[in-house]
């Protein structure tokens, strides 16, 4: 394994209910009752795909005017609560970890350049070999395509890199990437949902994960 | 099946996400950063009971003085987003729904009356056996105690009745009590995590059990 693809809300921030929230009150001020669960279960995806699905899902016959104001209403409520918002627990040793046994580690993330700022210093970033947003003209996350983009950046063949991500979306990427998919619980799915959406390895968190590297072909030095 | 006892939050109140993110608001004025899943997983627990876990869990040292701090501070935070929470699909058709087959039902929550109070118009409670909260004075759940209430309002065995929850700690509580548990989605829990606590059945929501009655041995008519 030499290097690791990290999804960023539900993973390396602690940001899943709070989107939860966000969206659910976008929706409602449009006049649409929508469950948190099946928000939830949508995160990771990106927006306007989420939007796509919950409209064909629920029939709800969105205009696309009303989808842009969807996705406003959303940043904005979500804006409201970034004080909320923080690194999941050792988020910020990921480069720590990794550098002493010559593993390189991205971001991909189905967010905005604009969602993403205010974390990258926390999370030491620029010690990644690549940031890549939905701001890059590719499709999002469940697709595959800006996984391997991040491959070619980390200059790895996908069966030598894994994926970590709290969602099913990211566990379906990573497949179809032809990468591991390693799954995190801190973006609240089940364990259970991870594994069967093809995750080699389910940890709590980062934290979880950092410490027991081996178990996901990173050797020790 | 000659009676259903019901769990509030989560199950016919879609509001789990928003205690989420007011228990997280609550903790961080106290300088105490805790994971929303953490939180999450805790959901149906009563409150007092919550911050015990996760004192011990986590060895945060709270004192008595700053529990009450933070469940008050989580009241205040929920109120503000009241306005988000609703009652989850047709979880106002249950009276409806059950007094034609002749099922009795009530609602047992770990929530205080005044957390109910907003939710019991819309849910037809005043035809219901019983409404429950953590206000009387029996342990709450998980302790089996006040489902043991409800059955004895509602007149039946606890083996004539099943107790309709979204989180392990209403699966455990309804197990010690002797009663089938019947597990929905719309907390957000894993449906293998309920099946894992001793779900009988796992339902998407209430819409979704009361098409299917029969699932769990109510006769229609």
């Amino acid at each position: 394994m030499k290097a690791l693809v990290f999804d960023l809300d539900g993973t390396l921030v602690d940001s899943v209910y709070q989107h939860v929230v966000a969206w659910q009150r976008a929706f409602a001020s449009e006049g649409i009752d929508l469950a948190g669960l099946e928000i939830h279960r949508r995160i990771g995806m990106d927006g306007e795909v989420m939007l796509a699905a919950l409209d064909r899902t629920f029939s709800l016959g969105l205009r696309a005017e009303q989808r842009r104001v969807l996705a406003s209403r959303h940043n904005q409520y979500f804006s409201n609560m970034r004080d909320d918002v923080h690194l999941v627990a050792q988020a910020d040793r990921i480069a720590a970890a990794l550098e002493p046994v010559d593993v390189r580690w991205a971001i991909v993330t189905s967010g905005t350049q604009n969602d993403v700022g205010p974390f990258l210093h926390a999370l030491h970033a620029d010690r990644a070999a690549a940031v890549i947003t939905s701001d890059e003209r590719v499709p999002s996350k469940p697709a595959p395509h800006p996984l391997a983009r991040a491959f070619e950046a980390l200059g790895v063949e996908p069966h030598d890199a894994g994926v970590v991500g709290d969602s099913v979306w990211d566990m379906l990427a990573s497949r179809e990437a032809g990468s591991l998919g390693i799954g995190v619980l801190t973006g609240g799915n089940g364990r259970s949902d991870l594994f069967e959406s093809g995750a080699f390895r389910v940890y709590r968190d980062i934290a979880e994960l950092l410490q027991r590297l081996e178990e996901v072909g990173i050797q020790a030095r």
